[in-house]
């Protein structure tokens, strides 16, 4: 074959090599030995590269500098403090590079056939154009990433001075200010490190929503304990931006209605993350795009629709995580390669982590799905603000709120916003997923002092307004005291 | 009745209003109104006065000073950084002393008429002297705590220059070098947090053991990882001490059997805790001490062999710790007072952390227990010196072992010192309790980038030495990968 010519028949091709296109690889080939891997131009996943890593290698960072700050209070007392911000970006970038390595080092192990790089195409379902060659494929897998979206007309206006989360963990040193765009996650991870490590931020939240939490309580706590630290603008839309010198002027209207306009040198745009679907030309596969920006698919197969291609990770805008990338990609790649034979695959209890301070963190059913779909259910709550443990360590803020059945008792969901959420967050996806009653796990073990007391706390509160009696009553310990 | 005449009849006598006897009061009174709280000299629990809340605020004021000294790592630089002792034991006071003020208004709480100042000593199975008063009860609850263990002449020798961990919560300021003998968990997070806080410390462990950690492979690490920051004499018997000066001279043969003597200025002794049995005179109740210093009983009534006297809390010499204390004295309260028709109870899966940094932990039967219950068990490891996010955080110290059924795959145990050990320790204390595989483990939920994929890294390790495989194959997310 000449240039411009190559045509390569696989059984299964997958179009991204990120954690979902990896993992559906892996899959993929424990049932054919052709599979195809088609990577994009960027090497290294999402997760390792701009997302998971980098984040928490400045957050880390960020949190030395807040204990450095508080020390004090506990009678360790430094006479100043300086942050070193380009020590602080070469400890991120070399770590972060570390990380990325290994992702490269897995991928470049594979075998060189089963590796082709290049942009792919749909020309219909069976084909993707990818530069000069057309691969055929009994099945696809789509695991091409997402992207930060960034408003209209906003990176040709603002250049430079416009940055995604891409771009931050490759400053060598700090800006002076930044204007965070968002008030997400990614928004408010990157946007309290930076203050913490001393740059003057302000978060401009296009609704009034401050972070994931869904339950009314809890966002409004969330929106307080973060405005302590924070300069939050809530409820303002898309504010109006303007290059001006070598800032940007953020024009706004304030929570009475004036209108006001604040200059910063940068503005960092973390207003969500966009499925990469466009250079795929899905329509020519008989594919329509849905409102998410993505393909309609079962979660429990990956299969779109009843067609011959799947989708997994941050391509899918669901559930755009780590952990659940990967599992996806493993059900995806499973099933492409034992098409049209596919089976469904079970799917881990929901669970979401955000590594602010307080942390946050969303197990099973959220409020928002439990009241969407009329469930009925009680609410165990417990405040941190004086739990033992959290006071002793001075982190005592923050609210943890149960969701359980109020007949049987069965934990549905939980939503928190405190100390130490992303290890309570595990204990309570292990019991939603095993199928815990608030009662059984009140008779779980619960060191002293702890800030799982503070969980005890909580479910008390829920048992307490339980309509039933705990089946166990007579070998229950928790019902002795 | 005339003084030294007076004499009490009530159902339940309970001695000592510690943790455990204020467990046993309220269980008793569900039963009955009838019930006597025999209070000691000292208001407050061992918990809140002298154990785990106290500990706990020294070793958040030495997390402070580590952190700081560690922060440049991260590009944060403090400068010329001062320890204010007399400011890191204002707080310990102060906050201890709002612990403490929060036990004693709930036992100034209770009835009046309930409660009784003393020392109680047995005459017969069915009556105490307190005082000049005279307590008859249907049944008691042993309620009396524990004391350190110093060895004999050390006090007389050394007066005001040997300490206690109950002193050390006392002090104004921190003295300049102190020898600690012993090397449990109370030896080393009082240790360790001292050391942090920049006092000149010394261990001096009787026997080669460093911690509670069984597994042999575990407790090599455990010397190993606290030799990094802290002097450590293994093996060395009891040294020789001697009152110099206002210091104390402490000799000892070193490692390889030379004789050393070192000068301190304090000697804390925290080899180990002694039931407080001696004022009880049990003999006179029929009653025998065990090798122990207590007498036997059952863990799951706490009654005293078949007798009307039931036990609870450190006073058992057995699982000297706040929530087992709480537990146990709930049973022997319920109890006593339903003497004599009792009720065996359940009691929840074993769990010892120790606060140290890395934090060590046990859950379930310990490697010494199961090789010495001749049970045969797989091993999964994991080291944390690679562990993603314990690297990011630069705390990449340590080990977990995951003991398991190598038939069934049931979690029977495990052993750890690492990062966030408080945490696994809680996950896998509640897997044990209920009946978790380690295939049903790792079909759970792990976040990214979190300590616990360590665990998840054990888990697997354990997998592959299982000789089945797992029930659920076919629905395993997990199998795919």
């Amino acid at each position: 074959m000449g240039l411009g010519t190559q045509m390569l028949k696989v059984d299964v091709a997958i179009i991204g090599a990120g954690s979902a296109g990896m993992a559906a690889y892996r899959a993929a080939k424990r049932h054919t030995e052709s599979v195809l891997l088609i990577e994009g131009a960027e090497y290294g996943t999402t997760c390792a590269r701009v997302g998971c890593m980098p984040s928490k290698l400045l957050i880390a960072a960020a949190d030395a500098a807040h204990v450095v700050s508080k020390s004090a209070l506990f009678g360790v007392i430094p006479e100043n403090v300086q942050v070193d911000a380009r020590a602080v970006m070469a400890r991120v970038m070399a770590e972060r590079d570390r990380f990325v390595g290994f992702v490269n080092e897995t991928v470049q192990s594979w075998p060189a056939a089963d590796r082709l790089v290049g942009t792919a195409s749909f020309l219909d379902s069976n084909t993707v154009a990818v530069g000069d060659a057309t691969v055929r494929a009994k099945s696809f897998v789509i695991a091409t990433g997402s992207s930060p979206a960034v408003p209209a007309g906003w990176r040709e206006q603002l250049g430079d001075r416009l940055v995604v989360n891409d771009d931050v963990f490759s400053w060598q040193d700090l800006p002076h200010s930044v204007a965070v765009i968002g008030a997400g996650v990614i928004a408010l991870e990157l946007g309290q490190a930076l203050k913490r490590l001393g740059v003057t931020v302000s978060i401009f939240a296009r609704s009034g929503r401050i972070g994931p939490l869904t339950d009314p309580e809890l966002q409004a706590l969330s929106f307080s304990l973060f405005s302590e630290e924070l300069d939050i603008h809530r409820g303002v839309g898309l504010p109006e931006v303007a290059a001006v010198g070598a800032g940007v002027d953020v024009s706004y209207g304030d929570a009475r209605g004036i209108a006001r306009v604040e200059t910063f040198d940068t503005i960092l745009v973390a207003a969500g993350r966009e499925p990469n679907m466009r250079s795929l030309n899905i329509s020519s596969a008989g594919l329509v795009l849905n409102a998410s920006g993505s393909v309609s698919f079962d979660p429990f197969t990956g299969q779109v629709g009843r067609s011959n291609i799947f989708i997994a990770g941050d391509a899918t805008a669901d559930r755009q995580l780590l952990h659940e990338a990967s599992d996806l990609g493993k059900i995806a790649g499973d099933n492409a390669a034992r098409y049209p034979r596919i089976k469904r695959r079970p799917r881990r209890a929901p669970l979401s982590i955000a590594f602010t301070d307080p942390q946050i963190a969303l197990c099973g059913s959220s409020h928002a799905e439990l009241t969407g779909r009329g469930e009925s259910f009680v609410v165990g709550r417990v405040s941190f603000a004086d739990q033992g443990r959290s006071r002793v360590f001075a982190r005592n803020k923050g609210a943890l709120h149960l969701y359980a059945d109020p007949v049987t008792g069965l934990l549905l969901g939980a939503e928190m916003i405190g100390p130490e959420a992303e290890h309570i967050a595990h204990m309570l996806a292990w019991s939603i997923q095993r199928g815990d009653t608030v009662q059984q796990m009140l008779n779980f073990p619960f060191y002293h002092p702890v800030v799982q007391e503070g969980l005890r706390t909580a479910l008390r509160d829920a048992g307490r307004q339980l309509k039933i009696a705990p089946m166990d009553v007579e070998t229950c310990i928790e019902c002795l005291g």
